[in-house]
């Protein structure tokens, strides 16, 4: 088995907090939702067909006269999504007089080159990659500053989290016409190749489960074996689906890999979403949700069956918050929604990011990266190889030195760090660490239960925004 | 009617300057022939074919440690031809310690991604881009890097001439990580969408010839008016044909619009390679060849058929310099050399290059840019639509003060300078201006016949250069 290094906790999230976010920001709504026909292929003319992008507009606090536009590289997912979940975005609009422009990434959300056929096969799947979606944001973006009066000058900044942070980034590098500067929040650029160890992400994941509570990491590492002992017999496995409430029940070993690979991936979610405070994600959670997980997982020297009790009562946490669950969905984590297809063919293809596990530095049972079982998966899944040095290639690896204007901020909570820019590269390659913050929490609203380090952080980087369109005016 | 602009001159030039240079720089030929597998499509992952992609490898100067390679982006054509017409690259290499490559441009010479296909129809063709040349140079020198023993670290400078050298300074813009630098020589990279007024180019093609001879330009403008009074009878045809020495006697008034476009061709011909000593180029040329073809057209009050007799001359001199021709071949400069086919397709697609003339401003008769007559005759030709702003998406029009590291050359006599760079951006985008120079003069091997200017452009080119390998060096 191999790990697709899905941004899992992201698919989770969708759907829900959207239309909450929505409804707790009634009042200041994106102001129109709009399709802008876009080429679908921009690197070939063969193809010449478009489709309908979506993008979303919010300009109420835009300064007419060449105001600045705070661009959303959108990611993986629908748009309305990021959208609401992106209140740093509404928080600053108006101290920069600034128009938000949120677009949605092809193959995602509503922006489906080839509608219900978008991912039928290998050949409708073709115009998905990072560049084409840049692309998309280039001719979008030319195309705002001559249809909107007073645009044309308006200094534009890319702002984007987890991929859509590396879009970010990557848009500043290649189109650094188009946008003044980039915010990439909680971007693994560097998790390809081996550009850096394998092994970092799990260990911050780990990491987290560590500092959360005594015992806590001990007794998730311990889980696996009391997990494998019981899974040996028939019995062992009713046990487990009772134990675990799962709504199927376990049949076999595969089962029981199953079962473990979504705990695991529960625990990686919730190090992506360790907020200070209560947030509504897949689940409603309370703060520090890490912390109340680890109540449970207190004494890692248990028997096998009690330990496997208190992962449950951890697990129910995360997916049972509100009580209401009558029974726990394994088959969650691999939910067939349209965003997590479109990601796995871009882990399939462009976005391979190298992931791997000891058991000794991490919590995890031990798994090395194996390429030849992705490639193997990926060929039988869509048709397709990945072509792991390509992202090197075309955006630079750690050679990134002679772009500017890039700001790369990261969570010390958050695994997707790992990949991360966490040391300044240049005077205007910065990084911006947010020892407290989990993945992305700079780009959510303000809220008073905020650590200080994430309200600095955001103070900087209004900063360089504030420097960047400065500077885009004087050039003017 | 319209112009598809290509770079006619260059096609001309190909084929046989290629086999004499060879000879003349025999005892410094290029050391290898290679062929690297490079991939059809970068940017889709549905195709996954590869093709030999050809490359020249010249490493006699090259200091094994690091020392830097120079890298020639190749444009339209037989990459052996430019190997051999860049002599420039070969006089420097002692001095750099440097290795020399020279990439071929996909479709074009022997580096067909289908074969004797890759032709036959748009979704054949459908991979011919800049960007997917650019592509296949990064991840070529990626692999040179990586194979050849002691280039680890060799800093990379992308040179290149005419459209490559629009590829040289896009290489640098797109792929700063791969190329410390680039020489762009009489690259156009403004000749699009509205960045330079269409007719500048024909005005300073009238200008080389008004300057070379009284009453030289005020002959050709009024050559037009001659050819269309004579081709209005069957009579006049007939004394054309004869008069020009055609292969082909002209027919109709069809034939004549030819006759005028194959001369309008020679012109411009000529203003490229008006170099200040003798060379072989389409036909062995004298020194500042535009000096001699005016000395035929001093008169323009001539009635028709004496000027027409004097224009005869003065294209007999470039197309017979060596008085073996029995004819002169109209078809010549629309021969179906794969080069040119490859060359249409990009014009039509990528490469649209509005082009004009008004007859006042220059010595052309008067015809607007008609992108509608393009884009027609494209679809026709290939099945495809020429999309006019992507390019200036692409690599940001006028908008490029962001990067860094590039000389942009031009000469002054050369028609293409009208597209070109031809003020410093920024201390690091620099343009050089060669007012005696013609198209890429200083990419051209010394000679004692050179003038100041493009000694002193070359010496400053140079100097660019090992600026920027010191400064690679220092940051490695």
């Amino acid at each position: 088995m191999y790990r697709l290094p899905i941004f899992v906790g992201q698919w989770k999230e969708l759907g829900r907090v959207c239309e909450l976010v929505k409804i707790a920001r009634r009042e200041e709504a994106f102001h129109e939702t709009l399709k802008n026909l876009s080429i679908i292929d921009h690197f070939g003319f063969d193809e010449n067909l478009t489709f309908q992008q979506r993008y979303l507009v919010a300009d109420q606090h835009w300064k007419k006269d060449n105001g600045p536009i705070l661009f959303y590289t959108g990611n993986e997912g629908d748009i309305t999504w990021f959208c609401n979940n992106t209140g740093f975005m509404w928080d600053v609009a108006e101290e920069l007089n600034a128009m938000l422009v949120f677009a949605e990434h092809r193959y995602y959300g509503e922006s489906l080159p080839f509608g219900n056929e978008s991912f039928s096969d290998s050949k409708h799947l073709n115009y998905l990659t990072s560049e084409q979606a840049l692309a998309d944001f280039a001719v979008l973006i030319e195309y705002l500053k001559t249809t909107i009066a007073g645009a044309r000058y308006s200094p534009v900044i890319a702002i984007g989290g987890s991929y859509g942070g590396m879009l970010a980034a990557w848009f500043r590098m290649k189109y650094p016409h188009v946008v003044v500067g980039a915010l990439a929040a909680s971007a693994p650029i560097w998790q390809f190749g081996d550009l850096v160890p394998c092994g970092t992400y799990f260990s911050i994941v780990t990491n987290d489960f560590k500092k959360s509570g005594t015992g806590c990491s001990e007794s998730i590492r311990n889980s696996w074996n009391a997990i494998n002992h019981l899974s040996s017999t028939d019995a062992g496995l009713q046990w487990l689906s009772s134990t675990f409430h799962l709504c199927s029940p376990l049949k076999n070993l595969q089962d029981a890999a199953l079962l473990k690979n979504w705990l695991s991936e529960t625990w990686i979610n919730l190090a992506m979403v360790n907020y200070p405070y209560k947030a509504d994600f897949l689940q409603p959670l309370p703060a520090w949700p890490i912390q109340e997980v680890c109540k449970f997982l207190k004494d890692p020297s248990l028997s096998d069956k009690f330990l496997l009790q208190n992962v449950f009562q951890a697990v129910n946490l995360y997916y049972n918050y509100s009580g209401e669950a009558s029974c726990l969905d394994m088959s969650e984590t691999a939910t067939k929604n349209l965003g997590q297809l479109g990601w796995y063919y871009q882990a399939c293809t462009e976005m391979v990011m190298p992931m791997c596990t000891d058991g000794v530095n991490d919590m995890f049972e031990p798994q090395k990266w194996d390429f030849d079982a992705l490639s193997e998966e990926c060929y039988k899944l869509w048709g397709v190889r990945p072509r792991p040095s390509w992202i090197l290639s075309m955006y630079g690896g750690k050679n990134i030195s002679s772009h500017s204007n890039i700001v790369f901020s990261n969570g010390g909570l958050d695994p997707w760090s790992a990949g991360g820019v966490t040391q300044n590269i240049t005077d205007s390659l910065v990084a911006i660490v947010i020892p407290d913050g989990a993945h992305h929490l700079d780009l959510r609203s303000r809220n008073p239960l905020d650590p200080k380090s994430v309200q600095q952080a955001r103070a900087l980087e209004i900063r360089y925004m504030k420097q960047w369109i400065e500077k885009a005016r004087r050039n003017h």
